[in-house]
């Protein structure tokens, strides 16, 4: 069977050679309870999608899994994005969507933390 | 062309379609400096992926991307997993092959963060 197909149990290994640098970024609304705040930030980090060297992007929200000591359920947007290298992830930092994307939606923060990984 | 090929500058939006629960996890090292620990410890989240539930897998370390005083980095190991659905992710962590993980390998750790999103 062809990796990637949606029918294989395997993880997707092409992922993983072409795309290993993994930027993920969790966002703690100024008002957690807005469900617009909420929306318009998600609204905002989709719009990054058109930055060229973004391989992957998935735009996340709490999701309601089990709660346990060590699960944070206190963020409200979530950003993942994959690079092919640490360039492509630097051109996205720098980019004017991305700058723009922070002028016009930063007051809907209050707290931002990002993890850099490379698969490893 | 084709969504998902490598040379789309579009997002892969198969992804989100089918794996929308997303689970990040980073694990604090008790050990920060030893990377035979650090090793091991990838080593058995990389043993996860036999899950049959898990449709992505991918295992990271801390990538050398600019230090900002939104970026930590003081974790040393990270676990990404993408799941068709809640009742997938559910699956996991009952699993035996993770707990036998846990088993093995939490003496390794001594702070473990997880942030279960789904696509918005």
């Amino acid at each position: 069977m062809a990796a990637g197909t949606a029918a294989s149990a395997l993880p997707l290994a092409s992922a993983k050679s072409k795309y290993p640098i993994v930027h993920h970024v969790f966002f703690w609304l100024k008002n957690p309870g807005s469900v617009e705040d909420r929306d318009k930030l998600v609204a905002g980090v989709k719009s990054l999608a058109k930055i060229e060297t973004i391989k992957q992007i998935h735009v996340g929200i709490v999701a309601s899994t089990e709660k346990r000591d060590v699960v944070d359920n206190s963020w409200g947007v979530s950003e993942l994005m994959f690079f092919a290298d640490l360039e492509g992830q630097k051109t996205y930092q720098d980019h004017p969507i991305h700058q723009e994307f922070i002028k016009n939606h930063s007051h809907l923060w209050e707290k931002v933390i990002v993890y850099d990984a490379v698969e490893a």
